[in-house]
């Protein structure tokens, strides 16, 4: 005997698409089953809601497409999670803070629950999004891969959305690091989608797991990709768009994470690319997001400062950089051409005899001048750039 | 009868490097005749600076070498700008208000004199700098030349460093757009530095012009190109990095385009490049830094809004986006499979029926859906996803 509140829950979902803000506030005032009640009775303020409920209706049973639809999970091996068990990814809940991001966003309120298919799987560990355009080129694979395999060499969980191009990436990426990594679906956790990702989901079930709020049977409809990215920006610490076209999706999740106050991140690329287009309009457009070149930088953005800080970016040692400021002077004094007397080096350099004269041993000391007959000149390099 | 004062300002910037800030506030005290004479009498409050007088000193007579100078430029045909003359670019005084950038790095007040060598040239004129590696590579010197062209073409003079790499990219683009350019030098007007673009300053010389603190025949110094970046940033509107490496010379010039207020700009480059590194850098540790992407994001930051603002990218028109959003969710409940009847569309989508009814005939009008016996399919574009 199931829970009649997890059934309500998997009803409201069926019953309207998830992250209503009116049916998120009835189910936190009442409760899921008189939510449910309320709903079936036509008792909806908003006119648009209440006529979506009604056609659904027409079509079936809320409670009797739950119970199917819980049996379906079953012979899946799904399991339902919900805010009241203690599996629940709890940073969802910051969706309840999430407003509104314009007259046709509107679905950004937090999950009435969860369909998970895969390993036993903490979604409340440190995760974060690598997402990104489906046509994506070779060098965002690169990239995205590449992050993917990283983060979860560090431990962390890698969410992304499934799809091909990127997301697929980052989750292969994830795989071969040996770390979990979870798809959130548009549709049921039962359906391939896209088919040509069947292999790829059983993949991720061993290791990781598909999550979707849709009951198994549902369908990827467009607009489902729009709701369920704000599950993927709100589960993790922070989003990484590493490519994206101007119209690119993986911008709504951007913004949905910079909305939350999640680190919004978008990997750089060519100006001539269309792929990285939208990277680039994301971080014109958005004082918020940062610019991410590698793991290091991703950490930085999401990681607590002293544990996961990026190092120093490896800049090449030059002789040059450990000289004082006078000494460097004497020299650029130095002409690589000919041979010059200290007091010219003086002279030209405008620093005191004896100051060219102290600075000289240390210059001979590192290779960078030589002594000859009659004064100094300096050592070119194998690339012809006086060192 | 050369006037004095200029030949004071000559011998002033032969005697001390440009930009130090004790000899710009005893020429702004005193006048330019008085400060030389403390100087020369070693009348000078900064220890470091005194000696640095006086090992010039050592070397010669400033008056007779400022006298000489201005017969070198005379032969050149070059001509001396200085602070009180009506081609003086004013803006070049913004530098008053830099402050020291750190310890090493304190040449940074206004300029006392311009060599100038060239076509008559209006420095006042809205110009923007292009700068970026010596070391640059195909990918940045097409965005130099291009950015170099596109500036000239809308009438905006482009000032770089004459360097090998995205600085001659630029020249070259400004040249062939028809507009005049300007080359900072860090040597005397009349040396090619470096001597491969002898051919490039010759043609530089005939529209645009060859511009120097330094008096003829001075070398180009390492701790010069230091110096002279403040005026590259400090003639311009703003200055765009199109390529650096992590130690790239441009990056000082961003720095103090930055400090000066100025839009300081980077173009993003692949992040497996080191030739974007730099660009990438400077725009994660400073926040004031901006991507820009194509002449339109440029003429954007440095423009006056209204008058050169970026028009809207150009995002591909889609059919779908001109549906409301109850259409494009029936759209979404069209599968492209098989057909199926409004009321189907009307439960799967949670549209009421007579909605769905009204929207199909838009549907059908933009040949998103066909109409079949017994119900509506979705048309299918050829790339195989659904219009």
């Amino acid at each position: 005997m199931t829970d009649p509140m997890i059934l309500a829950r998997i009803a409201l979902t069926w019953l309207a698409e998830p992250g209503h803000r009116h049916i998120h506030q009835l189910v936190a005032e009442h409760g899921p089953e008189q939510a449910l009640e309320q709903l079936m009775a036509g008792e909806v303020p908003d006119g648009r809601l209440r006529e979506s409920v009604a056609a659904r209706l027409a079509a079936g049973d809320p409670r009797r497409a739950a119970e199917l639809a819980l049996k379906s999970g079953e012979r899946l091996g799904a399991r339902v999670l919900t805010p009241d068990g203690n599996e629940w990814p709890w940073q969802l809940e910051d969706l309840a803070r999430l407003d509104d991001l314009g007259p046709d966003d509107r679905m950004t309120r937090p999950p009435l629950l969860l369909w998970l298919r895969g390993a036993r799987l903490d979604l409340q560990a440190p995760a974060v999004a690598v997402v990104g355009a489906r046509a994506s080129s070779p060098y965002g694979e690169h990239i995205a891969s590449g992050l993917g395999h990283g983060l979860a060499e560090r431990g962390w969980t890698v969410v992304s959305g499934g799809a091909y191009g990127i997301d697929a990436a980052a989750h292969r990426g994830s795989l071969t690091g040996g770390g979990p990594t979870v798809a959130v679906l548009a549709c049921g956790v039962d359906r391939a989608y896209p088919a040509g990702h069947a292999a790829l989901f059983e993949h991720i079930v061993e290791t990781g797991s598909l999550i979707s709020e849709w009951p198994p049977g549902s369908a990827p409809y467009r607009h489902r990709f729009l709701t369920r990215n704000r599950v993927i920006a709100a589960l993790t610490r922070g989003t990484v768009v590493v490519e994206a076209t101007a119209r690119s999706g993986a911008l709504a999740t951007l913004r949905r994470a910079s909305a939350l106050g999640r680190p919004s991140m978008v990997v750089p690329g060519p100006v001539t690319a269309a792929t990285s287009r939208g990277c680039h309009m994301a971080a014109r457009a958005d004082p918020q997001v940062r610019l991410v070149t590698d793991l290091a930088d991703v950490l930085e953005e999401v990681g607590q400062i002293g544990v996961d800080l990026a190092p120093l970016p490896n800049v090449p040692d030059h002789p040059r950089d450990r000289l004082d400021v006078v000494t460097a002077t004497v020299l650029d004094a130095v002409p690589a051409g000919h041979v010059v007397r200290p007091e010219e080096m003086s002279a030209s350099a405008g620093v005191p005899l004896r100051q060219v004269l102290r600075a000289l041993p240390a210059l001979v000391e590192l290779n960078l001048v030589t002594a000859h007959e009659g004064g100094y000149r300096v050592v070119v390099g194998r690339d012809g750039i006086s060192r």
